[in-house]
């Protein structure tokens, strides 16, 4: 018979509890999220598996990761139900602390990892990756853990994330998980539950958009400028709201890439009403092999 | 018989030694030093007995720390001199890891502390306490110390460290040592190698000053400007060649204090000849108990 999961509410009692289960020899795996859990985070938590011990995620929707004007406050909170979903993959331990405990009144302590940073996301939500690498850290350093995984349909965090783990010395085993899809390629997000009806159908146009540039690479068109183009029309002609951001770069820089000569990252930003989506796909010449992304999986 | 010192060349040995040290159950006890050792630094070793099962201390002079008009490149070293004295005191494992290994061609993250880090020595070195918090987050990670000495002689930095331990969830136990001094007062640092005799003998009007501002404040006088002006006069009256800042402060914030009511910390930094050092003692009205700095130490 399956535990009940274990609910930790602060950082002084994750601390107490992750050194208590260090000192028995165990290797603690983690999988942070906001909550409102998805088949893409659970598929993290699998994982982890044969890569830990003790199997923990965490529920924290982090507020310095949000701009003054962006969704904090109405993003989805649905704890009772994500508990029941951890448990149900195995997960042996919710880190749920409080807003309040994470982030003392007198804090003031943030982690910049760097140019990568400011570009795409970090372009149009100034902050948010100075605290993604921020709460990260600390939830490491609560945690203790051994390895923790990260999905790459936030490619640009899972990048920001190697970056501060190699330049802070973390010690940290970094597994990522392939993007989950809904049945019309619609990437797996908390955040799709804001769309409409009418915005979901709509929203089918960005896994369109991405396939359409991956088939063109793949049967050899090497032009951006030419693939980007047919991804915006796929995006235009479904009336995507807006574009933030549609672009081709190179998979560890995240800088353009100028030609498809080799493995690149498609990666865009829109609005279905005001709703922000985000989602990105490997492109490349036929049969170049691994692309560079193995390096980061 | 006391065993030779081990000494570990390169962030990933360390890791490799600190997991090997943790699995044992072992409880590891850090001082981070940029070599040179001197009596100060010694008496922050001894402090970790009865802190932890292993005695570790880093030997790194750390470049992001220093400004590019600054002494990095004729800092002193001595490391031979260094390791002996080191195993003199029961330190059993020296961190001597090069810059190379420290700072990989591509790493681009750091810490930073926010406002408390801005004042005094932050102010006149832009970047350098950036420097000290990432330099000594690496050291935390890599040696996965429990445990950890600074000498208050920073007092700053003392500051600056206990702030992000806190605000990161580091789980370090900090411990702070009273500053060393010669038999004149002067406080011990590795860069009083560069005073000439002479000026070595003007550089006693530091700790001069900061007595005399001490004796003032205990006998009653609260009111800070004249405190500074008699301290100042102690300082220009013996030709230290300039006045960095020269400040009463609240020993917590950091923040100037109106009127010595309550504890205080007078803090410096002074040129003699070409060389810059530092200096602080706390004042404050006689019986006022413990001051606080008991909170750090």
């Amino acid at each position: 018979m399956r535990k009940t999961i274990e609910i930790i509410r602060s950082p002084a009692a994750m601390m107490a509890c992750s050194a208590e289960l260090k000192a028995k020899g165990m290797r603690l795996g983690l999988v942070p999220t906001m909550g409102c859990l998805h088949d893409g985070h659970l598929s993290l938590i699998r994982l982890l598996d044969g890569h830990c011990d003790v199997k923990m995620a965490s529920i924290f929707v982090n507020p310095t990761q949000f701009g003054p004007n962006e969704d904090f406050q109405k993003y989805p909170r649905s704890e009772a139900r994500d508990l029941r979903l951890l448990e149900s993959v195995g997960c042996e331990i919710a880190y749920c602390p409080s807003a309040a405990d994470v982030y003392a009144d007198d804090f003031t302590s943030f982690v910049e990892v760097g140019p990568i940073a400011d570009r795409l996301c970090g372009h149009f939500r100034p902050g948010h990756f100075r605290g993604v690498a921020t709460i990260v850290l600390k939830l490491f350093n609560a945690t203790r853990c051994d390895a923790a995984v990260f999905g790459l349909k936030d490619y640009q965090q899972a990048v920001v994330i190697r970056r501060m783990v190699k330049d802070l010395d973390l010690n940290v085993e970094l597994l990522f998980g392939e993007t989950a899809r809904e049945a019309d390629g619609l990437a797996m997000s908390s955040r799709n539950s804001y769309l409409s009806q009418e915005e979901r159908q709509r929203a089918a146009a960005i896994p369109q958009a991405l396939e359409t540039a991956r088939t063109m690479a793949e049967k050899g068109e090497s032009n951006v400028e030419r693939i980007i183009y047919s991804a915006r029309n796929v995006l235009l002609n479904s009336q995507i709201d807006s574009i933030q951001y549609l672009e081709i770069v190179d998979p560890e820089s995240l800088e353009p890439l100028p030609k498809i000569d080799r493995c690149g990252l498609i990666v865009l930003a829109v609005y279905v009403g005001k709703t922000r989506l985000i989602d990105n796909v490997l492109i490349g010449p036929a049969g170049r092999g691994k692309p560079l992304i193995a390096n980061i999986v």
